[in-house]
């Protein structure tokens, strides 16, 4: 069959580079290590304000930034790599045709043709050496990786705190942190002390230099990732990476590439070598497809290689299904929906076939010391998640969860960084027991959880029924939420449900922080909420997650430019608008040089009077905007 | 200007009547009352199995039942109102122009010519008498209705216990309730002393008798309510029509009707003559109408007759901003968003205006004395709502549900059934205390909560930061929540934008009943993940909220038929798929006559070998559908 369809390299054409609605990249150096720029995005609003938000989507939404996806991004961390002086660039690995899925060198080349060019010579650790962060971190030293972060964590709290500067009202919103420890303002020491002590990961791989630092843990800020891959059924190299450009504009912190089929490898590098976020990788997919699909088949050392393979592309981390042992296997067969997580299935596949412990398992030590080699982090994969509402906090969900707790002490002692999956479809009232049991279990090594989906009846809708339980399990603790489209269960996502997708997690993400109680998280809302009560439309649209709906759905009953500055919506409609009242409230108390309890508690009769006088009807004057009643 | 174009009647063809996928409406009969008849929706899945579901969708999903919207749907209850005797017709009052928002009779004539044929002669409560569903509780009267609800929220549990059998499971499961009292069993006795000591409310205006009776009380279901209406800038009254029904499709339990501008009193006509749900309004809306707009020129007795008029027409719960009192507006000089409410921003401009005492709080028991006759519900209004998450939880909402507290008592003392209004804009973390106050202040009356909204940055997506909120509080113990969609903040919602906010809502009050522990509500869940286990597509599609959406979004990427029985799905396709892979594990411990148990700890080699033997690769043929990977 002709694969050369698939292996089409990605066009810079097809790339959505153009900055959101009044936004403009903003960078701010760093003061231990100057020579880091810490990208923002700055949105300037109708009245000169500005607000600077998080910004994950890296050089593509920078004007100045010339991009050719052929040649792949800027490396910013080439040279803070470098000057470590503890790696060094080696022969890597010869390219096997089954790592893209031939059977031979001719037929890959003709298949990967001109899709070649983003191949890089690796690098990894000098002999008895160790490059990961937290190994950094435990030496005591801060990395230009930890002050990017402290600096890109803080979101110029100077200038969200202008927002949030009513003590009464600060008092009131103090967050519920569940234990969680969240500064005033995040220096580049904590952000060391954090990794140091195993409560957060920075997922960065000595052969991604293109990646922009970002952290995992529960004493920042609740990221997202977005799942992107073409499944043996759909699309090509070219639509991944410009998925993976998409994911990041609206905001994936990382990614994970869970392309199965042909040229996974080729598309990987491409991927890699344009993207500004983590990418990360379930190895065994790939370990399955050069065993043809046979699950038998699988060794520890085509599994090994495919970590070498993967590690020297330059993948951030990589989910390891360790914990499905072979006794946990059994606990499943009563389940509603038996095992779900992909990799789950494959190890108690194999694990069953050849009755003996899940290789994995007892290569952990091994799989430690190539990690280190690349700082590629352990995700420790939750192979026996529950797939059902019924199926949540199970015996053998809890068995697999304390042994990824057992695993997360041995990549420790490695000095390798490590984060725990979580599931999964978990009613709301059982999704808190997660929580507690993961942090007590896995010593606060970072949560990353899917969903959790609180109900299993809406397919179509399970962006939603998981959105309700990242929300809480984010606001938990979570440290990262690993987002659901609304095709789960149901197909591959498209370029939309991506998105729908993302909004809904950062969305829930945001709303965690909010309900933590993040210092600075809830500027933005303040901000947007100041522009909805003063009218200005163009600015509540900018301040949102997606602009571009926002003013879509506004300009569908009133498309017109005068709408946008109009003291009213099309929901009330111009006669009353409860906004509108009650600004006059506040303004004609203004106007008086008294405040409205005041005017109130004086009694003063007058003051009505002259309410009255002035007209106390709501504005109406819009007749060049919209046609209304007599 | 032309206003016929508004008033347009319904016509029968825009209305959608075909059952959804698979499902049939069955009927079951009482026994107290042999005449009722309690509709569900039966779905009949692929191995012969049948499903019910509540059911919403009043006659028009029944083929037997000819419907013609010109003269509205069967009055089901019309019998069951006349033979308690305690009702009598009257002379109703003559409809003004004004109503209709015309300055004279020939204008409005005109413009609804030949939308009048659904006027009907109103009844009421004959002299000393009271006619509300809480009167008769008090009195022990087990009325029609209430059994009818019994009847409904049971569910035929003799069906749904069938998927909950698993002794381990439900104790795994069981809910967390916060004081709800769910029983196994919900009997008529049972709902009418729910009724009788305010924790639950039945709306249901003798003058609508077209309504199937439902029930709102922490204690049964959670409920969820759609609003339409057409506003000053849009929409016809066929189109609004059509919304109601769409919305009953979807699932509202109870529909407000917020029109405003022309036609609203035919428009609502014609609503309730083909409602099958209850219908709520905001009185005070029309009242603004019928005195321009100029909210000081607001009356009792223009507010009264308002009442009068909708009560007639036979509206089941008035929104009654009777808590917004004068010394509570300047408590919300300070806030980010003031007043959002509509009601209570009108209120308050009142109460500025002529620095008087809100003539809803001050009429509280006149507005009584008319409910009773009618048995209109209140549902007080919460007009100091906060808009924005900055605003949650202040002291002027705070002081406001106090307030509705109190009148809540006073409406009991006239047997006037009650619900409360919330909010609003809340942070995850401050929801429960919303809830706990509802329940301290307002002594069990039920809560009717807007979202509540958990952060204020994704308009757009304000369905999901809403319907987070709202599976929260719903689960915390509100009755009722009254849906977001997409389009809140920033137009007028359409059919779509209705259909989203309702499944968003269903899906969010359906994980409440979960997380609440709510006897066989899981029972559905547990059948779609069978089904899904099973790879029973079909049935995946036709137990979900939106069956037709899971299908499209499956058919995208495999639409040919075969693919619905396919042993996979697009997402992983088909060279491994963990639920096949799962289900080989199972399959395979069952063949041997073992449980996976067994095989595992026995540690028979053979077993393994037998595995091996019948090839652990995973099925693949599947050539017809899909071209894959070589």
């Amino acid at each position: 069959m002709s694969t050369f369809k698939n292996a089409l390299p990605a066009s810079n054409d097809i790339l959505t580079r153009d900055p959101l609605p009044a936004s403009h990249k903003t960078y701010i150096s760093g003061e231990i290590h100057p020579e880091i720029k810490v990208p923002m995005r700055a949105i300037t609003l109708t009245n000169d304000e500005i607000v600077t938000v998080y910004d994950t989507s890296g050089p593509y939404t920078d004007p100045n930034i010339e991009i050719d996806v052929a040649q792949g991004i800027p490396a910013i961390r080439k040279d803070w790599i470098a000057n470590r002086g503890d790696v060094e660039a080696y022969e890597g690995r010869i390219i096997d045709p089954k790592d893209n899925g031939y059977k031979n060198r001719t037929q890959m080349e003709t298949a990967i043709a001109g899709a070649s060019s983003l191949m890089r010579q690796p690098i990894k650790a000098k002999p008895g050496h160790n490059v990961t962060q937290l190994h950094y971190a435990r030496q005591g030293i801060v990395t230009p990786e930890m002050e990017f972060i402290a600096i890109r964590e803080n979101q110029r709290r100077d200038m969200t705190r202008r927002y949030l500067n009513d003590p009464e009202r600060e008092a009131r919103l103090k967050g519920e942190n569940f234990g969680a420890n969240l500064l005033e303002d995040i220096t580049p020491e904590f952000v060391r002390k954090e990794v140091a002590e195993g409560r957060a990961v920075i997922p960065a791989n000595v052969n991604h230099p293109e990646s922009e630092p970002m952290i995992i843990g529960r004493n920042f800020l609740v990221k997202v990732n977005a799942n992107i891959g073409n499944s043996a059924t759909t699309s090509s190299i070219g639509e991944e990476v410009e998925k993976m450009v998409w994911a990041t504009r609206w905001g994936a912190d990382t990614v994970m590439d869970l392309s199965t089929g042909q040229n996974i490898h080729t598309t990987r590098d491409w991927i890699l070598r344009n993207a500004p976020v983590p990418i990360g990788t379930v190895p065994i997919y790939q370990a399955l497809e050069k065993v043809n699909g046979v699950a038998e088949d699988l060794t520890w050392e085509i599994f090994r290689d495919t970590l070498i393979e993967q590690a020297e592309q330059g993948v951030d981390y990589f989910t390891i299904h360790a914990g499905v042992l072979l006794r946990y296997v059994p606990m499943t067969a009563k389940r509603v929906t038996g095992i779900v997580s992909r990799g789950g299935s494959i190890m108690a596949k194999w694990c069953i076939a050849h009755h003996k412990e899940n290789f994995l398992y007892t290569h952990f030590e091994d799989i430690c010391e190539i990690l280190k080699q690349y700082d590629v982090s352990f995700s420790l994969g939750d192979g026996l998640r529950p797939g059902s509402v019924a199926d949540a906090n199970d015996e053998a969900q809890i068995s697999e969860l304390k042994t990824l707790g057992e695993l997360t002490q041995i990549a420790w002692k490695h000095d390798v960084q490590v984060i725990i999956e979580g599931p999964g479809h978990v009613p709301m009232h059982m999704i808190k027991e997660n929580m507690d049991k993961q942090l007590e279990y896995c010593h606060e090594a970072p949560f990353y959880t899917l969903g959790p989906l609180t109900t299993d009846i809406a397919p179509g809708y399970d962006h939603i029924t998981s959105g309700i339980g990242a929300a809480m399990i984010g606001w938990f603790g979570t440290a990262m939420l690993c987002y659901v489209t609304p095709k789960e269960h149901l197909g591959l996502p498209n370029r939309d449900d991506v998105k729908e997708g993302l909004i809904t997690y950062k969305l829930a993400a945001h709303a965690a922080d909010i309900a933590k109680g993040h210092p600075g998280a809830r500027s933005r809302d303040d901000a947007l909420s100041q522009a909805r009560f003063e009218f200005r439309w163009e600015d509540q649209f900018n301040l949102g997650l997606d602009p571009e709906k926002a003013r879509a759905f506004h300009d569908e009953t009133l498309p017109r430019d005068s709408a946008k500055v109009a003291h009213f919506c099309s929901m009330c409609g111009p006669k009353f608008c409860s906004m509108k009242i009650s600004q006059e409230v506040r303004d004609y108390a203004d106007k008086q040089g008294l405040s409205t309890e005041d005017a109130v508690n004086k009694g003063m009769e007058e003051m009505s009077q002259t309410f009255k006088n002035q007209g106390s009807e709501v504005y109406v004057n819009v007749e060049d905007i919209t046609k209304t009643g007599s």
